[in-house]
């Protein structure tokens, strides 16, 4: 089959590959019908971190191909979403949705290593099928499907994690693909005031067009902005969504005594210039998450049936899987108002 | 000074009572300008249990006339709201905005008794009024201001207490003033589906405008159709609020295993026929409501101001203090459409 | 193999029942090394509720006969001990470890009809053994397993349910086996003060031992008491264990406005006269919870290993199965001191 | 009248101060009978960061000298203890008992600046006395009265937002006085395991008489012993009890994924090197505490009175106020065996 394989910083090519196979007997090949690629994936395409010859993607949707002899919920032919994280399956985390926090030390990112080949291929081999496949439910539609694979219950669980309370107020720094969902989950929990804060005009507008109170800072003056905007108080929480040391210590400048600020940007510094002396004196609560992608689904599926969650759209970018270097360099370079590109492995 | 009267069931006066005069020291007067008349006051029209000779009213606004020597958050000339359920104000649960739960044995509510004169009236004296009055800030006008001391944050504590998730399923049961409160606030807390019951096809129709899923009481098989519309699972939270014994009974009913039953339908039985099996099978929490009222402004005024929860218009009527009687009567006999009645003390 | 048989209202048979056998390709067939009666087993006993020919028992431990194909926690000769309540296993509640909520109503006990044969009996066989049976782990020893089996998860999340906190205070209702497991349970969450209350004044000497302070309900003025202790304002959390109608109104006679009280006593009445209107005027919450056993396995577990709970004995009477009509008449007439009955099937 | 006042660097002086003044209508002047010195007490000692000429002091009972005309729950002769940290006593978050987190910017730490004289002297005024003092209940001595100002709650601060769950592990990290009394606190929570975490025999040796599975941190190794004692896993809670970077740095190392650090150690640097990418891949709550103190009254003054919490003896050193240079300086070398120091300020 073909899959989307880095071979250095910023080289990308699309090539056949060791075909999908069983990865044990509760595992399921899955035939891929869409796959996305994620903000995340430029961390390993800027820096080639997890090595050369890695098949990338980690958010894909497609139909069942075949499953091993334990595998109990899917079967052959079910269209199913699969979960972008994934751990052993069975010990009391896994089983409660969260494989990010796997108790067997299992926990792992599809397309990542050798050990755990991408989706952004013809097909790939799912372990645990039961834990971390879901057939997509009615009403679901793929681009739904996709998001629920990792950036929307990304951005959810920043929010669950965010402590907002009805009549709260909340900031959320950072307006991609993973912002926005944050965004939009954080109105889930009715705060009062939202404010929604990044340097880019256009992702402003969205966010305006979205119902928040926009902060541009691209002049460095957000936490100015923000605390003039709440009398000095600061807001209850806040949501970073970026990954940057500046936009994180921005989170704790504008979060009020007492209040949570809640990471869902990918930083993977171990040595950060941290102010801990703010978290200290204003009691603060800092939390960072990976996705805890399962849990979050019966949540989420029913908001999305309802149509009490409606998602503004994401993906400005539909190519085939054959243009994927091309649709790499085009996301890198924030070329073309790309906000999200969906790659279709039958073309 | 003029003030409602009870003289007896279903006999109303305005006539001279006492002068309103401080309560104590900590106490203040405050000459009415809107008090509304509350279903709970049906209770006291039909039977008058607190006996004769009460002023009535426990839901108005008005401007502070005078205020004792320790008072400290409000002063004479303020327009302020008062909760319409006081306690000792120094208590930790007072303090805590919650007198319904005073742990010196002193919660009360207006227009119940002769120590505690209501404010269907001209004037009326507050006890405690900085724990217990809140000036009225800005942007919130009469009409809401009003709500804020009852009805209002009696349904947001009867949604709070609800055990509504995002994603999850609620019902509200009876869509009076209280019910609608309930409902608009249990969109707060982000259900995938809301079901609202009544018998009446106008409140059905508010409801289905408001987003719900309407189910007709009328026939008595409430309990059937909101089984039926969720698989036989029932709904993950219900909202009583009506207080017979048989809505309490099928609120038990559409329950899911797990669940919660909140009630704010005022039920006073003392011996109550209960489907204690059904709570025990059934693994529910149930929970009752005295609304906890200062202690819910926090929330509710920053929502009210920044519009992200607009209350559907629920006074349908506005007399002048002077027609009191016949406001009670239309009232009770749901005449002319009324859902609630507000009252003019200045004219 | 030879199995306890209810015949009728207090009628008991050992005799040959059919061999166990593998519920299905996700259950197994256990080899029963000890069994307890339960004081759920009463109801049975006395009325014959569930019908007669019933094979009693849900309380069991012992070792791994067969295993079938899609088991993978467990193998044959593995000592276990197995949830005495249990569900369809696949379903998120079942998953985790809350099968009195299955999600597809598969909810069920052992021994209490012909579907799912009790563990009074050499050998019985378990449905969806992974997500129900547990391995027995290092320093459990088999009196601890069997109670992990039911009465103290039970106990415990009767305590967990009553939102005890530190400095709080806790009441709990009935000191037989439940109770004692409620009672040293609701240690765990450090209230300040604890009441134990019964008639028998051994169960109360013992609750005095394990460091509660003792109400003795002989004369029926348990509520006074408690008021009287508690200068009025009655306890914040109250335990029920005994499940009558007058020790549940009981309970919320002497619960704190504001408080919760936790129901594990089994009460099935589908009209008890009720106290709601004492409910609604203290704002209560009022829980009933059949047991969620394995969901708390992992908390108990641990605290049984480190001893950081150590359970007071409760198994009065140890005998073989073959006499188990006797140890049903003993213990149902509270005979010879008699707490708890330990069968041995080997005997 | 005399006060301890901080000259500079390690300099401390005792001598005549200006009297103690009501700070306003709402303060009180207390008469100091027992004030303690603190470990942060220190970090003003060794850098005089608030500037020089402050009179020191957090720490301290007394009795009512005077109040002013609002104060309403304290009288002349009253025996009191008061809360280190204060603020308005006006807002909510005052009024709940967290000073710290005063919405009006008002919160303070006394004797750290010109504004809050401290309490290491014969008297001093304390301002908003109804929100921040305390009339010593009964059946709480002098020094629980004086650890209740500040370190108890502290610590228990610290154990309370650690999210330690029955059955759970937790480990604490130094075991100085604050140390000693969020170890005590954490037991309170019912963790099946408790690691006590320092350099110091002496201190290591109290901890394993308190209960406490010991690690000596001497060698540096406290992150992989703990580690390996919990099969790679680490413990689900942390409290930080330093307030060094390393220190921080090793919590975030053995804590658990999905765990939680909760920070009672003094750090106010802004720039320290902080391992975010651990924080993020193992999904970790941080939090950081300055002491809600009068919020824990409520919990902690039953659970002394009853003798649930029996707080291990910290004051090792008795001196007269007149000592105050002598006793820094003892405190500050840890000499002579020294945990804590109270000063008589009628000596």
């Amino acid at each position: 089959v073909r899959g989307v394989v880095l071979q250095g910083p910023r080289e990308i090519t699309v090539e056949q590959v060791p075909d999908a196979r069983l990865p044990g007997p509760d595992g399921a090949v899955i035939t891929i019908e869409h796959t996305a690629i994620c903000g995340s994936d430029l961390h390993l395409y800027h820096d080639a971190i997890t090595g050369t010859g890695v098949q990338l993607g980690h958010e894909f949707i497609g139909t069942v191909h075949e499953v091993g002899p334990l595998v109990r919920s899917i079967k052959t032919g079910d269209r199913v979403l699969v979960s972008g994280v994934i751990g052993c399956g069975q010990c009391a985390t896994c089983r409660a949705g969260q494989p990010a926090l796997c108790q067997r030390n299992q926990s792992g990112i599809f397309g990542t290593g050798p050990d755990l080949p991408g989706g952004q291929a013809e097909a790939v081999g799912v372990p645990a099928a039961d834990a971390f496949t879901l057939v997509i439910p009615d009403g679901i539609n793929p681009e739904q499907a996709v998001l629920l694979t990792d950036i929307l219950p990304t951005g959810f669980l920043g929010a669950q994690r965010a402590d907002i309370a009805p009549g709260g107020s909340v900031a959320v720094i950072g307006l991609g693909p993973v912002g926005i969902m944050a965004l939009q989950s954080s109105l889930l929990y009715s705060p009062a005031r939202v404010f929604a804060i990044d340097a880019d005009p256009a992702r402003l507008a969205r966010a305006a067009r979205l119902g928040a109170e926009t902060v541009d800072a691209s002049d460095g003056t957000a936490v100015a902005k923000v605390m003039e905007a709440t009398s000095g108080l600061g807001v209850t929480s806040v949501i970073e969504a970026v990954g940057a040391d500046q936009t994180i210590i921005d989170a704790l400048g504008m979060v009020a005594p007492g209040g949570t600020v809640s990471i869902v940007g990918v930083n993977l510094s171990m040595d950060m210039a941290y102010p801990m002396g703010l978290a200290f004196l204003k009691s603060l609560t800092v939390r960072a998450t990976v996705a805890a992608i399962p849990g979050t689904w019966d949540a989420l599926v029913p908001l999305l049936q309802t149509g009490r969650l409606v998602l503004d759209p994401v993906f400005t970018h539909h190519l085939p899987l054959s243009a994927a270097a091309e649709a790499y360099r085009i996301f890198d370079a924030h070329e073309d108002g790309v906000l999200k590109v969906l790659l279709d492995p039958t073309a």
